[in-house]
């Protein structure tokens, strides 16, 4: 049994031991990655065979790589997967040629503006080869013959995820959804899959009113292959977040669910809001990452998608700056930290109705009121205990009431609880 | 027969008789206030016998005082009722004894912000005893034996309220209501009984279309037991008011009733706006005075507050300095204006129908408009004309146009009027 | 056959044409205009006698004039409707006859503010006469005996407008109203005329969805005849503007319908922000032009009033200012195109479902999606697809997902076109 997934030193770790792998869409580094999951929570691995029809979509041929190069006519490799796995154009097909340097640039991919860096470039949906490269080094091309291999399979295979299910009191589900497609970029994506890991691990041994359901999927297709064979229960889907992005410095960034008012939403909202420190809220828009499946018009989930710095937003997104320097054990444990208070809002969020409805009843004679009358302070418990009580009147929830109130949504829950205690309310 | 209660200055006056009188949730000083009140208008006095239940609660035991002091070991009176009502702890119960100063400390209240004025405290539900002194007072204190002596009596009684009804045209009512436990505290609240007053001695003379209910009540206690035994009737009520601390310097608050948008919010906002002073609205919170028990959840009666500044927002509240230097004829006789105007508006609003919907009705042919055209200035009224024709559909009322229409509410009114005059209108 | 009224130089040579002609709201000045209108569109003509009912109306008597003046005792000419028809007080009856200084005042009209410019003033329904003058010319009048004489006529005759309907695909119509009823005023409304009649010849020429009918009509009166004599077809109508002041330097100013927030207030709002220059939005009130009669409660149209700086608030208005210097080609011209933009807007505004609501269809493998993967940069074009089909879900209209997308309306437009012909869409 290895370390534990709980502190952002343990995370940190784990990322670590991600980083090098190889991953896309289908293939083996999708199983190697979800292999290391394993580890720490037990999930069911799903195998989606090539050709499997899903919506709109058929499940790709399955891509391995072993090795990729670009030799110079001296024979040195001036470009070499083995180096950094970014070098190819993910799902590259097989190659091995001579080809002269004006063939070459069709297929090399910079980022001149970085001039350092690798840019991460993919074309899963058209077979095509390229390679990826820094700037610099790319100017200092000669005009030679260069020898291109690449030494990659894309075959009849299948598109591999996992999920994992933790029942809860109620069939009511909590969605979790981590796209898993990203070679060697560590915000991008091992940061969401290292946090969601974390986050399963420590539910698993919780008390739950709401069942969770975590899915490690491949960006776009893995969505919508779980959507096409579950689409019988996605009905008990009462919130979902997709997790990503959630280890660099930036503040963080909620994107609302396309029904933008959706429970899930405004518990995001307040949770935020609570802690602070700067935050962004984005409305719903049909780009980004699986919430744009989960929020299809035809499912429309109550699903939001909750990063850092967004995609696009920073400059080493999509490059190979984006690797273990991107990212620090603070803030993936603070990323942590803020989903737990998140599903403590969810899983304790309800609705009351008072059992004294009319006029306050007597709070002093049963110990939950100040016995000195006449001072000008009064505390926020005493203000939470008149708030839940005008407020439980069937229509307005924990959350509402908090909303309405500005009062954290942890007194107004202590007040609740105290308040159902003393047989004043009920659900 | 008595002065009336019309000008500031018989206001004033009024608050000054009703000063010294020690009141409290029970007891003879609410008898005396309100045979006072009943100089001026023939209110109903109720008697509520001690145990009686009132939804959640118990009417207390009746609580009288004659007097009360603190005297040293050479028998002079370092505290004394006689000075000062606020010195004693609201509701104490009867004592006489020797006490050292650490004991006689456990049951002394002082304000140290203020180090020169008397707190005001109550202990309605523990049966406690205490005095109230400015902190300058109490430092003074010396290590000695004490002798207390409080001179009450907390027995079954009854509690005392008073209420006046004028029946209008309708059985529809609006009800003002207004807290009578307060000792020597001019603001808090003899500027509300003032007010209150005053305004029913005024609408006792008048045409009405609403019946008006006023009700001098103890605070929380007198609003709980008025509510349950007048359930069945609480229907009736379209508009509310709670009045208190009408007699400061400050400009107007208006506390929302629960509803938030009922007919009496728009009302007072309008007619505050109208004024062009500085004025704040607030949302409805369910802590402050009665109108916690009228918006309980089982109740939900669309009644606001109307106060200038609010409990606990200015630093005599609740002490000695609440005297009759905090308040001023100016002020009271304002707030009766204001409150006068909101009566009207409450009086005249109504839902019109246009009589001749389709296309405007010719203006000119029945003189109400000007006669050379294609100059720019339209006059107030004649904009009024036709607002009111314009949006008298069924479904604006006038206050609905006014606040459209950012036209004053009298021009409105009068514009209506006019209409009906000339048959264009229908009610 | 005239030059076309496509140009903004052809728009300003034609209102220099009907710049001299006297207009009222009946009478020859009318005939005059709408047949140089129909040199350009077969507009029909209508003529409606004298004393015809239209709701609370009566058609008045027709009024014509020849010649007016007032002469000094030399004989002079001190006023002559030969130099400006403005001179009349529009609708004055016949007089001929000698008046002192004194009376003569009491029938002149002055601007006081604008010393050099004639005031426009009108009395359709009081029988009076009148003279308007500049302010500098008025002081200089002598005390003596002036011979005032007035060749006009008001007689039983008929009200004429004009009418020009174009037949789309359905039976919806769009209404474009404008007035005709001012004499020599250019920007009120020549301008809108000459816009009106631009519109109404290039949509003549065009493949409409919907049928468009043209008024040209006297204010008020024009506007409740029409209603009151088509009544049973207003229900066809399901955009309307009305038009003037199109023609000063100012911004664009929408009036909104008195509904708020139907289809045509929010397609002016989105091509007026689409422009990227400033403009105002007014709500909704029961003054200013014909908007008035088609927005009368029994009415409600979906009819707004589009101008550039509106009525009263630019000093020419309604004064001999309002000439050919205060209009503009390049003004008449943009507005022109403007108005073209928000017909093809509500030509092509239309709420379609996709047809393949669960998560998003595959668009690479039809060639709508760029093959390379992990650039940063989306097209707007791209974006627009992804749009469109996430909110087709037969509750958004285009219109709808441009304000959201915050894309421009015909990128919007151009991928439902698209997916359309992709088989993705339908309406």
């Amino acid at each position: 049994m290895p370390h534990q997934l709980q502190t952002g030193q343990e995370l940190y770790q784990f990322i670590d031991r991600l980083y090098p792998i190889c991953r896309s869409i289908t293939g083996n580094g999708v199983r190697d990655t979800l292999a290391i999951i394993s580890e720490h929570i037990p999930i069911i691995i799903h195998e989606v065979p090539s050709g499997t029809k899903a919506f709109d979509w058929d499940i790709p041929l399955e891509w391995n790589i072993k090795d990729a190069w670009v030799k110079n006519e001296k024979g040195e490799k001036i470009i070499d997967f083995k180096n950094s796995n970014l070098h190819i154009l993910n799902y590259s097909i097989p190659v091995d040629k001579q080809v002269s340097l004006e063939e070459l640039k069709e297929h090399l991919f910079t980022l001149k503006e970085h001039p350092d860096w690798i840019p991460y470039r993919t074309s899963y949906h058209h077979q095509k080869w390229g390679f990826c490269m820094a700037y610099n080094q790319f100017k200092k091309l000669k005009d030679e013959t260069y020898h291109v291999k690449i030494d990659s399979t894309l075959e009849p295979g299948s598109m591999t995820y996992g999920e994992y299910f933790i029942q809860g009191k109620t069939d009511d589900e909590v969605l979790i959804s981590t796209h898993i497609c990203h070679p060697s970029l560590c915000n991008d994506n091992l940061s969401g899959i290292a946090v969601a890991a974390s986050l399963a691990e420590e539910l698993s041994k919780m008390d739950l009113k709401y069942s969770y359901r975590f899915l490690f999927i491949p960006g776009t297709i893995g969505a919508i292959a779980w959507l096409s064979r579950n689409e019988a229960i996605t009905h008990r889907i009462k919130h979902g977040l997709v997790l990503n992005l959630l280890g660099d410095k930036g503040s963080f960034t909620y994107k609302k669910s396309r029904q933008g008012n959706a429970e899930i939403d405004k518990i995001v909202e307040l949770v935020l809001a609570e802690r602070k420190a700067d935050f962004r809220l984005i409305d719903y828009y049909p780009y980004g990452y699986d919430e744009r499946q989960f929020c299809s018009p035809g499912f429309n989930l109550p699903v939001g998608r909750l990063s850092r710095t967004p995609h696009g937003e920073f400059p080493e997104y999509h490059t190979s700056a984006d690797n273990m320097n991107l990212i620090s054990p603070e803030k993936l444990s603070e990323s942590v930290s803020l989903i737990k208070t998140i599903f403590s809002v969810i899983e304790s969020n309800a609705v009351y109705k008072s059992l004294n409805p009319k006029c306050e009843p007597q709070l002093g004679k049963r110990g939950l009121y100040e016995p000195i009358g006449g001072e000008k302070e009064t505390k926020d418990f005493q203000m939470a205990l008149l708030w839940v009580l005008n407020f439980s009147d069937g229509k307005h929830s924990l959350l509402q009431i908090a909303e309405k109130s500005e009062l954290p949504f942890h007194v107004i829950q202590e007040a609740a609880k105290a308040l159902e205690k003393a047989d004043l309310l009920m659900k």
